[in-house]
């Protein structure tokens, strides 16, 4: 398939994950009657059920990545051309900014608003480093012997993620981007959205270096 | 085997379908003191488990549509004669009307009643949209290189789509007709129907056009 | 494998389904600050959950019914010797009274309690009814094409069916008597067991011979 | 692989595990609002979903134990060598203790802090007793003839115990000890330690005696 192709499936795909995360927010935050923790949950079930539906949908076509430093590690492993990547990484960035405006349209929300939640400091850096490492390692590990079932291990990792990282784990440039442009419940400060993608990329090279060489020594 | 006991499949999971729909609405309201939040969850919950258990008892027998669009869309990619899509559609319709009466019995509500829920506005009739674009984008993406997992790919979109779209997703014409003789939790005023329905034709029109170019691409 | 072993399987199955029954319903209770619906929720997922792991662990064995009712309709399908029946039927009693007990004193409670939890009328009966004949649809359903999905389509639909029927679906005659005994969250009032019990038995009933007739036409 | 390549996998993955239940249990608690009930789900949906992701990414290096009396029994099964347990326990211990720095650096808690959270008494001896024969039935009944579907039997265990065992299901060494370093909802008092694994040995070690008897049976 040519990659002008696969890039409108992962367009596609980040677009219909960004509607999941931020809609559920908005949807979650307005059902809850107060309760964070309700809305969370909410936020959760969403996410990690889409990202079943969204994987198990667009995986066959482009791989599903809807995530750069996925991309990133896969080009790195040999799965993607280099010069693909900057396609994937375009469409997964464009994808997820019109997600947010289609859950704002569903909300009755305005089409684009900058995030005033704060989320910064070393605390919730770490919490997007280990995040990330996370995510990459159960790509990587649980695609190595039964790919087949890398859609129902992404989705169960982020679901845990929501709830064992500070951060409720973005572990994502292209999602962090869009979510700067939602003042809702799923938001970031555009100012915080740096230092979340540096912690994003240091998690995700650790995890491919470590995985490789866990996995090389399978394989030999 | 013949339309006519393909036919019976599809009334009966549609009505399962609808007493897991509305059942677990009622339950939902009655214990969740007053959090529409902790209702919406429960009733999430059931039908999401309750799709996977519907889909895999039904799935061989009539292909688990319980849905007209899916069925117009099936029979448009030639998965079904265009002359059985009437009684799949008429079969569809009788059971989801059933299954309101038989929860409605389960929980001594009169068998049927109108309801007087208004869901309505261009906010609502996009959520539609997006949230059928969405279910039959799952549907013909996960089902061309892995029919087996479908069922869980389904399942797990309507959970996620019940808390990203703002109308709850109905996403299905016999749904949303049914729902209209239910003044309960998950009902929809009989007057609001026809622009859910319209919302969920064009949706699906799409997503069939768009996905059976992204597939036939890879297919070649 | 000798019927005696294969019944201590069943013995043990049922133990472990009713200690995950009452045992999560009295966690739910006491931890639930006094909402009913929250207490149900942590209820349905343990059950739901301990469903999946019983019937993977126990299916290769005796093939894990825990039911009577589903070992009498196994046993009409031919699946079972008839004389074998009671022996599956005895353990599955024995097995449940003491997962009753197991779970009494995990919580500090006495051995057994009676009942107070009034659980009576048509609307119970019929949901009792509908949730048998859905259980009972489900397995004839699921396991004829892909019996090794039956697991997870049994454990979605009593999942779903917690909070879709009136009665939070007992569904099986064995679970039925021996939460006669725990005067918890998840009790039945002795009295009522009867009711329930004849409701099971119909809903069975006529599951088992529609879902033959609908699946038979299929295999010709 | 050389066992020190696996007791990498093993270190790893505990540490991911602990990072998992300590963490979601500090964000369950930070967001629930007072509500207990509400804190364990959040608590028990992330560790059954993270324990899925961390199987299947660790599961074809070593095994995934992640877990001292695991260890033992496939030690004792002849899955292991004898002389390579050691290895991996300290692997679990040392990685246990890493996850819990993990998650109290992630929620800026001190590195470390003794718990005050007591557990003891033979209600929560005999829970853990229980829930550690249940642990290691399941894993040996459903790798017997389904290995591929191990790591969602024990995610579904899990998620099934936590509700309904006294003691929230512990059921592992590692976890046990690594839990008495952290003053938050996932704690317990080191003094309380002991006896947590004095029952989980007694649990695990009936476990494998009954289920090689029950399954030695089938394959003969």
């Amino acid at each position: 398939m040519t990659v002008a192709r696969r890039g409108v499936a992962e367009g596609l795909g980040a677009a219909l994950l960004l509607a999941t995360v931020v809609g559920s927010g908005i949807m979650g935050e307005r059902l809850a009657g107060g309760s964070v923790g309700l809305a969370l949950l909410a936020n959760t079930l969403a996410t990690g059920a889409g990202l079943v539906a969204l994987i198990l949908t667009f995986g066959p076509i482009s791989g599903a990545h809807f995530n750069p430093v996925v991309t990133l590690s896969a080009a790195w492993q040999g799965q993607l051309r280099w010069r693909e990547a900057p396609v994937y990484i375009l469409a997964q960035m464009l994808g997820a900014l019109l997600g947010v405006a289609a859950a704002h349209l569903m909300f009755g929300e305005p089409l684009f608003s900058l995030s005033q939640h704060v989320r910064t400091g070393p605390a919730q850096w770490w919490s997007e480093c280990v995040a990330t490492f996370g995510l990459v390692a159960v790509i990587i590990g649980s695609s190595q012997s039964r790919p087949n079932i890398t859609p129902f291990a992404v989705a169960a990792y982020i679901t845990a993620a929501y709830w064992f990282t500070a951060s409720t784990s973005f572990a994502n440039p292209a999602v962090t981007v869009a979510r700067a442009f939602t003042d809702t419940f799923a938001g970031i400060r555009p100012v915080d959205v740096l230092g979340f993608t540096v912690a994003q990329l240091v998690g995700a090279l650790v995890a491919t270096v470590l995985f490789r060489w866990l996995y090389r020594v399978q394989i030999r």
